[in-house]
């Protein structure tokens, strides 16, 4: 081989490295607004590692006028024009960073700018209004009140994360601090994010004033805002790169949804789809917009049937873009405390049972059913869902798999009736101190028992069966686990009987 | 560098990546049988996913007459002649779902052909009969008889997946229904696919008659299938792709490998082999016929060591493809109760242990040795496991490591025996009713902690030692569980013995 | 398309292949001692695996004169020359495996070669001495000692790994033997490799002589070698590649960090970064040296915040490259039992506190001060881990992470102390035998679940809320956990309280 096609070739190779790796300078960078030039100055040295992102994402490389053009189907700018302030130029520091300054509470002066730390969906609707206005319907931007508004909820929260001490022999139970409740649950639910104040700070660039945030930091998808605003984008648009590869792969949702309560990862990870996923997947193009099944990818991410917008090869539609999750979900098989419809508001605390609980179903399984969409609306939803599974599988296939969901879901209801029953059955004896005899349903070690039954054993078997991940519906916290405990709980229950009979 | 030269590199680059990704119609595509095309007039459209994935496979790309063709060690396709009508077409949707159309009850007329929807072993065997007669001596290919057909291993699914309702203060338990079972043992062990009749559905292409099956959908590895046969070849190779390359990777063996039970892939996952695949096996070549340690792969995987035929760079055998697993395996650790010797017979069903139980071990640990391969056959098995340990580890290595296996398989089948011992007493004291007694060995509490001791800890430990992940032989369902558990059985002894006595 | 050019595409993309996959004979060998010439003349064909992939080393391609000769920041040779037997040839078999054969009790005579088989942290100090003295002032090197040398953790191990039979209706404990030792805690902390004689064997190539060794094999972080030294480099530089990118990913950690105990891997999967390095490090560069944040990565792995040397894209030094790895940490939060200050010197088993205890914290959570570091040097590693975050993340942002962390650090303590307490009133009280009876404090259920408190569910909590993963620190082993098992702690007790007086 000649020394020449040699050097040729190791040039051609050390370049392909340079295209893959993260690149400081792209070379499509569009045209920065002064502002944001004046923060880069800075934050070039200050903040490497979110510059460099942001360098090589969508939003330093385009314009929202040239993504206000493109087609329909192509298009992830949803408003219909163009912001004049962000005519010209790239979507940099400045124009998240410093829009809205009145509305936002931790707006701060900084060089000479109007900046605000704490970035929300009325900042990102600036662009992508569809997007804000789906998500302000779905659960999860309320995942805040729908946890914390709710009194029973909050009950549960409090004895997971309170602290107990021994005081003369008897266990005391006092509520935990905020920044507990923030490094627990309020993770992902999201705090409530407020100014208290500012603070001065000697900086190698001068001094600076930065707002005092309470519940900071937090990427929790139902974050209360200091603009009063409810949710975070970049729980799963990653700052500062907000890659669509990044919100497609099921990483992203796995920040959450890999717990005992809600397995749907774990699920994912021993299904089908996710060994296709695992396996094959460094082939396919998470990039491509629209999403098109057969051509960019051959088996569904969570994105692809909870959210993207879905076209087959030929570019016809599957399913239409949705940040509002529950419109393919017919049923919200996360059990609290039964299985139950899609509620009809996304904030859930403001369910009434006519049983004074504030749950969508009672201890008996009978379900508010004013608060939660119609039978109807459950089977438009399960339709949309099914769109997607019909891609790949006959109609007697998706039906089959249907079935045996529903009749999962119906058993799993129904072992949750027997620890139900069991539990009231102490509290009736005086075994156990429920809420008619003043106490809280989650304090006692019986009563965590039940809690176990539907929020861990229930759930992973309903999602095994669900996405296909028959492990979990096994001997990993499935049916083995969920039988095995009403057997222990019959167990105690017994035992505590013949202890107080001596 | 001449300017010709660089566009022909820039070009390569583009096209070897537009090859990497799913693409509809790939450049390669072989003929297609007349029967094909008609199927992919509609199922172009009616199932998109899964026609991309079969025009991605090496199915639709070559021929059988080309397979036939390629030195025997780069073959995959076995039989010794191409069937008459294979010849000249491609394999599409029509060479196997309208083979043998009269052994297959499912078979039904849909558009002028004879289809049917459930692909069996013996369709795959019209190409590849040396991998579906070994998968037939297979256990994998038994799972459902080997479970459902031993009266002690039904009763402890039925006890695992049962219903339990508490009637007049009494936990009453019933059998599980059908379609439970399929969602839950028997989504890994396979399910029975009968036809129990035909529907007629109105489709955007027109009306057709569809069969209606039990136990659909399923890809379990031991279905019964309506043609007769036992086994699901996409269980690993994975519809309709068929890729090498999914099927020698170990996310498609973790689908059914990763409960509690049988955690071979959460072992693999934390052992040097598996770091050395998840760290640097994007550079492997997983689609080499023959695939050559040093060259294609530099550590492991499941199918390395169990199934895949190997070669050292110079092209010499390490071990023969086997689609008999237990062709390289010399004692069966999954210890169902105790290890012992591979079982002769892939039917395990059929052992009759002296003692009446229909276990290849006794509740004392003596073998039916007589349905249990003998010490020289371990031995060859052994030796054929080593020859791939060999390839990286010297023979000191290898021995330490086989010993220390062996040290493993006593301890852990020691521990179990204690489990036993407390589990026997509690029976014959009366505070537990096993099957002298009249029960089920697997229906109280105590009889599921024994359960746990060597379905979960003593395998999880012998696993670990097996596979080198240490993590899950000591806290991660280890030693730690297995010696905690037989603490905890021994205090529940004496905490009853002490209630029946006040 | 011409045929010529196509011949030249497809010869591209095999030869692009060719690069991507391990190759036996690279173009860019250096040249071979004649000894290495020798080894390879057999290990080519004994042992092809381990050759192939030595010989895609950097080892096998470069020299340490030209490794020497790097820019200081490029360099990982860090003596001051090159030894005069290494000058000129590549690191090949024979540099690492006949290097000090006197210091080597495992050294024979193999083929005229005074050859050793375990290659120790003393051999690869002939090239990498700074990293070996740091490492040998690195806790890891000393975790045999830190376990087997302290006599409460030993009985601990002992009580884990240890055999139990029933003897007469009582479980008896015999201690564990060293094959089990070998098999469980000392897999990952290090056996104790000792010469125990020789034996011959019949090999392919002849008779030969090798050493007979002691707990091996192993490859744990603290092996005793039979040279007298510490630790073992390929635990984490997997032999025999040695790729700097197999240390860099995180499974390389995993091997010994995903269990119960120090579920560091698992937190790390579910944290923002985790779900980064999950979704996007397929375009980043893990062989640069230096490592740039924002061109060679955009979130941090294992070895980024703990390990490596990095750098910003202008190429200052954020972090100096460090084998002590608590150089960068301040806090021990891994409990044993309570957290306290990293220990002064990296042997633990040194420490005496003066009750008595060979801890660094009482069971009232006193530390023994003068064994471990001041809070100024907790403050200067604080700063350097702080490095590294302010890179993306804001002062106020850091801060705030640290102060929640802080609290967690706190109030778990706070819980395990309440488990202590628990633990104490059952020994008082004769419910369980503690030391102050005479017996372990590891045996009995109560001790079990009093040291799954601190062991798992406060460590777990912990390291959740320093790596941000919340799962660990709510329902998977986290708050959830930690509470419920002091209320079942405290269940016990009163139940085998009333169980006395009856």
């Amino acid at each position: 081989m000649s020394s020449l096609f040699k050097t040729v070739v190791l040039g051609a190779v050390s370049a392909a490295l340079l295209v893959a790796a993260p690149t400081p300078v792209p070379a499509q960078e569009a045209s920065l607004s002064e502002a944001t030039q004046a923060c880069l100055e800075c934050h070039s040295g200050a903040t490497p590692g979110i510059v460099a992102d942001w360098r090589n994402s969508a939003h330093a490389r385009t314009t929202p006028e040239s993504a206000l053009q493109k087609p329909a189907m192509e298009r992830l700018f949803s408003a219909p024009k163009v912001r004049k302030e962000f005519q010209g130029v790239a979507v940099g520091c400045a124009e998240c960073h410093t829009l809205h300054p009145r509305q936002h509470q931790d707006t701060v002066e900084h060089d000479a700018f109007q900046v605000h730390p704490v970035v929300s969906p009325a900042d990102c609707a600036a662009c992508h209004p569809a997007e804000a206005s789906q998500f302000d319907k779905n659960k999860m931007a309320w995942a805040y009140p729908d946890l914390m508004g709710n009194p029973l909820y909050l009950d549960l929260v409090d004895h997971i994360n309170g602290e107990y001490r021994l005081e003369k022999g008897t266990l005391e139970y006092s509520r935990p601090n905020p920044e507990t409740q923030a490094d627990s649950c309020l993770f992902c639910h999201g705090t409530k994010v407020e100014v208290k104040g500012t603070i001065e700070r000697e900086t190698d660039w001068g001094e600076f004033t930065f707002p005092v945030l309470t519940g900071w930091p937090n990427r929790g998808v139902g974050r209360l805002n200091p603009d009063g605003t409810k949710g975070s984008c970049s729980a799963c648009h990653t700052r500062h790169a907000f890659s669509v590869e990044m919100a497609r792969k099921p990483a992203a949702c796995a920040e959450c949804h890999k717990g005992p309560d809600v397995p749907a990862y774990n699920v994912y990870g021993v299904s089908k789809h996710g060994a296709v996923y695992e396996n094959m997947s460094k082939d396919w193009d998470f990039k491509a917009v629209p999403w098109a099944l057969g051509r960019d990818f051959s088996a569904p991410t969570c994105a692809v049937c909870h959210i993207s917008l879905t076209v087959n090869p030929e570019g016809e539609v599957i399913n239409q873009r949705t940040h509002r999750m529950n419109d393919r979900l017919d049923t919200r098989i996360m059990g609290l405390i039964y299985t139950h419809a899609q509620p009809k508001h996304p904030d859930t605390s403001r369910i009434k049972h006519k049983s004074g609980l504030t749950l969508a179903v009672d201890l008996e399984g009978n379900p508010a059913a004013e608060f939660l969409i119609t039978p109807a609306e459950q089977e438009k939803n399960r339709e949309a869902m099914q769109r997607t599974c019909l891609g790949c599988h006959s109609r007697s296939w998706v039906e089959g798999h249907f079935r045996r969901l529903e009749n999962t879901i119906k058993t799993t209801d129904d072992s949750t009736k027997t620890a139900t029953r069991l539990l009231q059955a102490a509290w009736k004896e005086g075994l156990a101190q429920g809420p008619d005899q003043g106490g809280s349903p989650f304090d006692e070690p019986l009563e965590l028992k039940w809690v176990e039954q539907w929020l861990f054993y229930a759930n992973s078997t309903r999602f095994a069966s669900a996405m296909m991940g028959a492990d979990y519906g096994v001997f990993e916290r499935g049916r083995w686990k969920m039988h095995q405990n009403i057997k222990e709980m019959a167990e105690w229950l017994n035992l505590h009987r013949a202890l107080k009979q001596k």
